[in-house]
Formats: structure tokens, sequence, C-alpha cells
């Protein structure tokens, strides 16, 4: 797909007004573009640094009406937009990434299996519609396995270990009764994931991989370079292009893996694709000449995509709740670069900023 | 002076709304501030990324009221905020950098006054109150010189060269029969410029020297390193800083900077002081680990200053008018970064966006 370029002064629609909306607009500014961002929460981060902002229901047809007349293309800022919204704004404006992204991502099993159909492995996995399909799992996957919801999942949200002995009423229950996935629990050594963009001429850019620290499912660390094989870097990067090539992607995409090591060596299984800039990615902001922000941008508006080579190590740390609390000293602190994100309540847990700590570039030897 | 520091989520009012302003709001955004924008031109480019915007004259009392209710803090992206403007504000909220950076920059002649006093060197000047001082002038301080107004001059606008033999009533009147300044011509080699930040603790940082190149008295390039000896760098560096203190200053000032050659070596004579961030310093957006922009925002708000020191050369590139036309290549180009205004008329010379063109830091030697 070849698309026309966005001339600088041209006006790119955002879903989402979060801190990666946010982000992604203060990208947008720096090539001369416009933003207007449509969030149904008044209190989105975004909406202070764009040029236009619609607060009101994905659902309200008169309000996307008025938003898709203002722009002259659309992007969004999460996987979880509203078939129905993304398909009233594509039959009116070119919406990138692509209905299909949205369509195989939104469901984890779709996902999976669009993944394994390219070759690639995942944990084991089965399809789970019922309490006696996930007694009926356990016995084949093994206990304890993870029952996912299908659609809608987050940070952890919309999942729970379940072993054998445990009520799975109660589990199913739990996950709202819902179509879901049941997981084979992987031994995993490292969690790691990895940012590809994709131009509208097919042009690839993929970011070095990162090294993600968890606390409390939700991401905390994120490191550069990661303590992988060469190898494994390099399969990480083919798997990223190779599913942004697949879903005939325009944009940016993070693909989340578990490194497993055998005695054989390492190898990659993918955990989750977001179809968006993504957490981990906020490492390049400082790392490397062209963000992921930026490329994302590049990427849907028809620019040729920036360099991704990283020119330091990183760091990056996200500030969560309270966390918000040591901006005082992170700022005095040398080589701690600050994206703080302007949210008022600090609630636990709540992504309100992050630093990037950078140091020279050092190869780093396991 | 130290002042109480604003916590992510305050909100910094900003006089002037072109891409200085601009760039400072997406360098408070970055840090979690909101801005809100004063200025009387609708088709500000700072408009589009600030929390609040608003359009009024800077006489207006009852906009300023509403204005100065909703900030924290208040800066601006420009010297010629009305005297009565910044007095207004100021007894209502900080305003910074303070009122005797203006009075003094808003003046040739107070300026020139100020910095000789430091014991720092101007060309010869002499105030000019009517065209018998001028031919007066013109003997004293040889022929041609140039007739500056003492208010409001940028750009090159509000100046003439003046020769012998020229009509002295003809220059007067070019210039609107104002109080001006005489200036002998210097020969100098090469105009540099250098940036310096001031905290409110007192604390120093000062950029890099950067060469600079104008075409029709409007900046084209700056590039640093600047070609000149490690001694006079140092000694533009020591300009900055002094001048910085002198006032008292809190924020970010540029000094305009004529590099003479001798047989005795160089020389450094002091063209022009600014108290704001100046075009001279967009190279350090690239260059630098924390930016003049958010420099300012980081001394006004009362935050520690970050480092200003430089990893890489640069060389930044005025976008003037139609140059703007070559968003797409430039885009294309690797090391190339983008900072386009948004700007929608590309009249001639008017400053539409800039690049910074990186490549690794190698100390040319002369």
């Amino acid at each position: 797909m070849t698309i026309p370029p966005l001339p600088p002064g041209s006006t790119i629609g955002i879903l989402g007004g979060g801190q990666l909306g946010r982000m992604l607009a203060l990208a947008a500014a720096e090539l001369g573009l416009r933003c207007h961002i449509y969030c149904p929460d008044p209190d989105s981060p975004a909406f202070d640094v764009a040029h236009r902002a619609t607060c009101a229901p994905y659902e309200d047809e008169s309000s996307l009406d008025q938003f898709v007349r203002s722009v002259d293309r659309v992007t969004y800022e999460f996987e979880n937009v509203p078939h129905r919204t993304a398909a009233f704004l594509a039959s009116r404006v070119l919406v990138l990434p692509s209905e299909k992204a949205l369509r195989i991502t939104q469901d984890r099993l779709h996902e999976k299996r669009f993944v394994t159909d390219l070759g690639f492995q995942t944990a084991q996995f089965l399809p789970i519609d019922n309490p006696e399909q996930l007694t009926q799992g356990l016995t084949t996957l093994g206990s304890p396995a993870i029952l996912k919801t299908r659609r809608f999942g987050y940070d952890g949200k919309g999942q729970i270990k379940v072993s054998h002995g445990d009520d799975v009423e109660v589990a199913w229950q739990s996950i709202g009764k819902q179509n879901a996935l049941l997981e084979a629990v992987v031994p995993f050594e490292m969690e790691c994931s990895v940012v590809v963009a994709r131009g509208s001429d097919g042009a690839m850019a993929a970011y070095d991989v990162t090294e993600n620290q968890h606390e409390n499912h939700i991401l905390k660390i994120s490191s550069v370079p990661a303590r992988v094989l060469p190898t494994t870097a390099d399969e990480a990067r083919r798997i990223g292009t190779r599913i942004a090539e697949a879903l005939d992607y325009v944009g940016v995409l993070a693909v989340e893996l578990f490194v497993v090591r055998t005695s054989a060596g390492e190898h990659l299984l993918i955990n989750e694709i977001a179809p968006r800039v993504h957490n981990s990615g906020h490492w390049t902001q400082d790392g490397c000449q062209v963000s992921q922000f930026e490329q994302h941008i590049r990427a849907i508006a028809g620019w040729p995509l920036g360099s991704a080579e990283r020119h330091c190590d990183v760091e990056m740390i996200n500030l969560l709740g309270d966390d918000i609390g040591q901006w005082a000293s992170l700022a005095a602190e040398p080589n701690v670069a600050l994206h703080l994100y302007g949210k008022h309540q600090a609630r636990p847990g709540r992504k309100m900023g992050h630093v990037n700590r950078t140091k020279p570039q050092a190869r780093r030897d396991r």
C-alpha cells in the first residue's frame, strides 16, 4: 500500500488520550503536524498537547462524524478500539494501522493462531468456552495454567492462574464467564519485547530488543541491551518484521516475548502483539535519533521511516502511582531524562511518567 | 532568589505564541507541566500544543486578569513584552526572567552600557536623538556606520547603514525618527553566540558557543563546534555567565557576539543580549541531553538545571519561507532531525522550521 504523504500542517486524528496518545501528539508536533485527540475521558493527558480535543464515547456517531471531518488521517493508541468505531471512521478516512491488525490482536485466540500459522512458537494454549473445558484443559496442558479472556486484557487484567483442585466454576466466574484461553505456564528466563515500524512503502525499521521486568503484572523496567544471545536478538527483530509484513502493517507494533533457555540454547515464545507504540519502547526517546512515537507518525503519515539505530544504553523506569513523588530528585540526576504525563491523580499502579537513564553504549557479555 | 518549585501538573503562562513558545510548551509537556499561551495572533503555532490559549492584545487587562488567574508562573518567548503588561502580571504572579532583564534588553543603549559597565567590549556606539547628532556621529565613529533604533529591532528590522554624504534626514526618517544608536562597523571574522541558563539557586549551565551565518539579516545556519580558539569559546561562556549573574537572571539567555581577529589573536565584542531561548540554541535539541527549551522551563519552574554538555556535532539550518517545501527529502535523510512549526503561510524569510544535522563529535582544529 502506498499512501499519499500528509504535508506539514495536516491534522492527524488519534483515538485514545492516554500517555501514548500524548507522546504521539508531541512527536507529531515536531513534524509540523496537528493532532485531534478523541477520548471519552475528560482527564485525558493527551488533550493538554493537542490542537483539538473531542471528549465523547467511541460509540457517539455524531461526535465521530465531526471528528472525521476535521482530520486527514486516523490512528490509535490502544488496540481495543470498538470494531464499529473503526469501521465507521475507515469508511470516511484512511485509518492506520488497518482493521486487520485490530481484528487479529483484539482476540487472543486469533492472535495466537496467526503467529503459529507464521511458524512462530507461543506457550501451548487451548480455547476455553465453559468450565468443563477448563477442567479438561488443565489435564492437557498441566497444572497450574493461566486462564485469560480472549478480549480486553491488559496489565494482568482478565487473567487468573488455575490449578488442579481449584473450583473451576469460581475461576470461570472471575473472568466474567466469557470466551477464554488456557495457556500453559512457560518456564521463561526473561521477558523481552521488540518494537518495529513498517512504512507505507514496506520499509522496515526494527529497534533493539529490550529486557522487561514487571511488578504486579505492570511493566516496571525495560533495559537495552537485553542480556540475550546476539542470535536471540536477531530472531526477535525477525519475528517483529515478519509479523508486520504478514499484517501488511503500517505504523509501529510491539511483540512481547518469553526467552526460554534449555540445554539446546535460547529460544523465543511469542506472548502478545500490541498494534501500537508500546511502553517497552519508551527508551527510544533518548536512545535513538527517531523515537517509536515519531516513527509511528512518520509511517501513518506516509513519510519515510527514520533510523532505529541505538546510540546509547538505556534503562527505562516507569513511575507508577506514588513514584511520581520522586520527580524532584530524579530531575537533579545527571543522565536521567524525565517524561511525565501531567496526570493529576496518582492512583496505585497508575502510569504517571517514566524516566530514561542513559549511559554510553557498551556491549554487555553474558 | 530561591523560588518554590512548581510540581508536575502546574501551569506555566507563556507570553508569545511563536515557534519559541511552541518549543517551550513541548519541553514543558515532557516535564508534566501545562502551558497557557497568551498571544494576540490567532495563527500562533504555540496554540497547537498548549493546554490553553488566550488570543488577545497584550494591553487587554481583562484578558490578562483571566490569564494570570489560570497560571502558576509566567515567562515569555520575546523581549518586547510591553512594560505595563509585565508589571501588571508581576504584581499578581512570579514572572521570570524578571523585569530587570526586560528593561535592560529592550533598549539598545541601556544594554550596551550595561555590558560595557561589566567590562566587556561592544562595537563603538553613540546615542543619536536627532539628525544633527547623526552627522556628528559619522565623523566620530567613521563612515559607514549603522543606525539602529533603541527599541523593537530584530532580524535586521529598525536599522540602516549610513555613510558620509547620505541624506541624514532620510536615514532618520527611515527608522521612524525615534531614539537610536549609531554603531561603528566592526570588521568581524565571524558571528557567534552563546546560550546559558541560570537556575533560581544561582546554578549555571553554559552551552557550547555556536558559529552563525545569516542571510538577509536572518539567521540561516548555526554550527557547533564553532571554529574559534578554545580560549575564545571559554571567554564566550564566561561572558554569558557573567551577564546572567549581573542580571540576577533566572532562565535561558543568549548573547550574540562578533569574533574579531587581529595580529594579537581573537577577541569578542558583544552584539546583543536576548533574554530568552534563541534560534542559535536550537541545535541543543539534538546535541545535548537537556535542550535550551527544557533548561528554560526547569529554571523558571524552580527545578534543578540539567546537563548542557554536548554529545555530537550539529549544524542547525533554518527553513525560511519556501525552504519548507524540502520537508520530504529532509525527512528521508539520515542524521537529520526535523523541527517544523506547523505554520500555514510560507511568506519569504518566515521561519517555518529548522533541521539539526548531527554527526559524531570531533574536535575541529583551525
